[in-house]
């Protein structure tokens, strides 16, 4: 997982490399095989992982709440190739364009759609060298609105839709860091920055988040050969943020003498403004905080940048090498990235301009979180909510029938699929999954045309007339949600 | 889509063909590339296409039936890698092992797991030529129960579950054709077909569903030559079929004098005898047949062998490579299938014995069905429920604070995001999205302290107090419901 969410160009699968790596493991494997004709060794391809079901059910709770959260908002869904054709992907946009470039190549083939709210979730695949303890089959999840609407609107909804999903998860506090390209390019602009080093400027003062001052002013300096004119002049302006309040950084600027004659700075503070504005009303203005060094270094962004960390510092995080890392203060890496990107779609069509404005959420990384933090409690990857179980032996056609009825009424039930079950197993089957309901039948029960209903936390009991049944299932349920 | 669902090897990407495939078609793209600097094609690679909001929103209502009727019997979710090993899928187990690879795969890897019933739903690829039609991304969709159970309530409970989804799908009327493989075995022992010709026997005889007999019975004696006495000695075992109800048939092979001695022919009737009673005990019985030539041509299958078909005559559906097929009564093609295949997990490590059992619905076919089906209906693409509009300029700010009081409700609402949009569009989004209520907010709503709400079909309007406001709109929701 990369902080930046934008960049990466995971979704294509690199076909080449993924036949190259299964190569060499099949070769690895064949010599093996040849040594002992009977060992050879069973497991994924480097790279790859199983998702027990555990690990399921927690992604598809992570899937839910993210998905629930775009249809709140009136988000469809589209569904795009994982491969394009290579001369899309890299011709003239370079790989960064990387996961931007299905839903743009979309609209470009699209004419017609030129107001879109759409949500991708999927797996991709990425041409990494595996080794590196990182995956080559992950999922991944964007969420983008296109059309031509006023200023900052789209944005605002945005922030308020990272912060819906992050509450509802319940993951910790986090900040949205926020930046405007406009800032950038007039800060460089004031400060003499060359705009061919646009990219490798960004790039450099991006990692302030992560490295003291001193350490990227020797980047630029003596790495890059950026004049250090210049470079002590960009520190004015970035090196001042951590005091100010968002309203007191835009004031600064203002008050800087050549900043406020800059018209793109201008143009970036009103609109930032109003952002804040926006997110006031949409209730999320405490998560917000305005960041001049956010650059993200992609120079395909035009408007907003957009970048959310957690800084909850009360949690460890496992990483997906499997290390433990823990979590200090903030920086612990960044769960969601964007930004507006208002050229990309002309860049396949000439003439054809659709602004686009968005976010990518690292999913794979909110599922490591929750993974962490689930640690703690019981997961269910089953939500089977009735046992059906017999008492005695010769009763698998009453467990049968009484399944039927049961998921006739739309009840979760199951039923050991064996003809004779010991009752002590089909008790432990229910503890061990967390059934909360059994229903036993047995001899005595079908004489009386009654049901034994028992509560498997509490092992109380209580017969139930057969007709009631599903009636009283439902009251039991309803209170068990 | 292939009748076989568990033959098609579609779920390992064949890297090297895909690469192949996009080679060409990148060097055809950089060719006209050249002939003029400006012109070059956007598309998606060939065997690949987009899926728009309606398509998607139609997938995810078929995977929703499907999946919360998997939970519905208590079955989690496993996800595999994409890929598999080449050994492991190539080796000795060939191709045909297909689909069921990974999830064999995964037994044999995580020893503990002896019981786990569970489904798989997910993209895939397949090496195929695209240029037949047929696409080389595809979704999947398996369920299986894996463990040591008493036979056929497992395989009962598969069919119920495919009846449960069928029918909530409401796709028309269907059968499940069901044989065994000791049946197969028995008849073939009884007829003299030698063992070696088990597969090429089963796979002529699997094609009596679109062929006469004439047809089959020469491919056998002429193209695959096998002895016309044993030809003819198999047609009186399979060619009975059509006009017996499923007990007699059963019954035709007990008073068989050959068949009734054989021990796989008892053992292959006593079962399904034993299935038709689960299956009435589970109210399917009536889309259940018995067809003695059923075959499916997998050689792994050891127990019950399942084909559903549609039997509805009164659809056309269009197939995946866009010609129109009238559906004539039976045969229209299988829409799920499967089998008991106890030895593939030993197959990866031996002595290591979990039985299986397992269906493979034709995902892909459903969409295609349900598509042709919903032509007729108005399929939304989005669920939004509110659209929060205002009557004058200047009200942004006011509808950005009701957005974000229904969002605070868990209501789906929107808001058009330009700052000052016009009446009539904002109704006219509603009239196109089918969105049912709008929340009018003007000069004179915000005086008296109100909002007017709008039911959107009949075009009347209702002042509300505002901080009334949720809770009627959650009664009306609940009525449109």
């Amino acid at each position: 997982m990369e902080r930046n969410y934008h960049q990466g160009n995971g979704m294509n699968i690199d076909s080449a490399t993924i036949e190259k790596n299964v190569t060499c493991m099949v070769e690895k494997n064949r010599l093996s095989h040849h040594d002992s004709q009977k060992k050879f060794e069973i497991r994924c391809p480097r790279g790859t992982r199983d998702y027990g079901p555990h690990d399921m059910a927690l992604r598809e709770h992570v899937l839910n709440v993210v998905t629930e959260c775009f249809k709140r908002h009136g988000a469809v869904t589209i569904d795009t190739p994982v491969f394009e054709l290579r001369d899309i992907l890299m011709g003239k946009y370079g790989e960064e364009g990387g996961k931007l470039v299905p839903f743009a190549r979309y609209l470009a083939m699209n004419k017609t759609v030129m107001y879109l709210k759409r949500y991708h979730i999927g797996k991709v695949y990425r041409r990494d060298n595996p080794s590196r303890g990182r995956f080559r089959e992950f999922y991944q999840c964007d969420f983008d609105i296109a059309g031509t609407y006023d200023p900052m609107i789209p944005e605002a909804e945005l922030l308020r839709i990272i912060n819906e999903i992050l509450i509802a998860l319940d993951i910790g506090s986090f900040e949205v860091k926020v930046n405007h390209r406009l800032l950038l390019d007039g800060m460089f602009a004031v400060c003499g920055v060359p705009k061919k080093d646009f990219k490798t400027v960004c790039s450099s003062i991006d990692k302030l988040d992560k490295l003291p001052w001193e350490d990227v002013r020797n980047e630029l300096c003596v790495e890059k050969h950026i004049q250090c004119g210049v470079v002590s002049r960009l520190e004015t302006y970035i090196q001042h943020n951590s005091s100010l309040t968002n309203l007191d950084l835009l004031k600064w600027f203002e008050d800087d003498e050549s900043a406020s004659k800059n018209s793109d700075i201008q143009r970036a503070i009103s609109e930032m403004r109003q952002l804040l504005d926006y997110c006031e009303l949409f209730g999320v203005l405490p998560t917000v905080v305005i960041e001049p060094s956010l650059a993200r270094g992609l120079d395909y962004y035009t408007g907003a940048i957009f970048e959310v960390t957690l800084t909850d510092s009360s949690k460890k995080i496992q990483k997906e090498n499997g290390d433990v890392s823990e979590i200090q203060g903030l920086n612990i890496g960044s769960v969601a990235g964007g930004g507006r990107y208002d050229n990309l779609v002309s860049m396949f069509l000439p003439k054809h301009k659709v602004p686009c404005v968005g976010i990518s959420i690292g999913i794979e990384r909110l599922f490591t979180i929750m993974k962490e933090k689930a640690k703690m409690e019981f997961v269910r990857s089953k939500n089977t909510q009735v046992l059906v179980a017999s008492a005695q032996k010769k009763l698998v056609k009453e467990r049968m029938k009484i399944c039927r009825m049961l998921w006739d009424s739309n009840i979760k039930a199951e039923m050991i699929l064996k003809a004779n079950p010991k009752m002590l197993d089909q008790m432990q089957y229910c503890e061990e999954h967390k059934i909360p309901l059994a229903i036993i039948v047995g001899e005595r029960e079908l004489e009386e045309g009654i049901l034994k209903l028992r509560d498997v936390p509490s092992r109380t009991e209580q017969d139930i007339p057969r007709e009631h049944l599903v009636e009283e299932l439902n009251r039991r349920l309803k209170v068990l949600e």
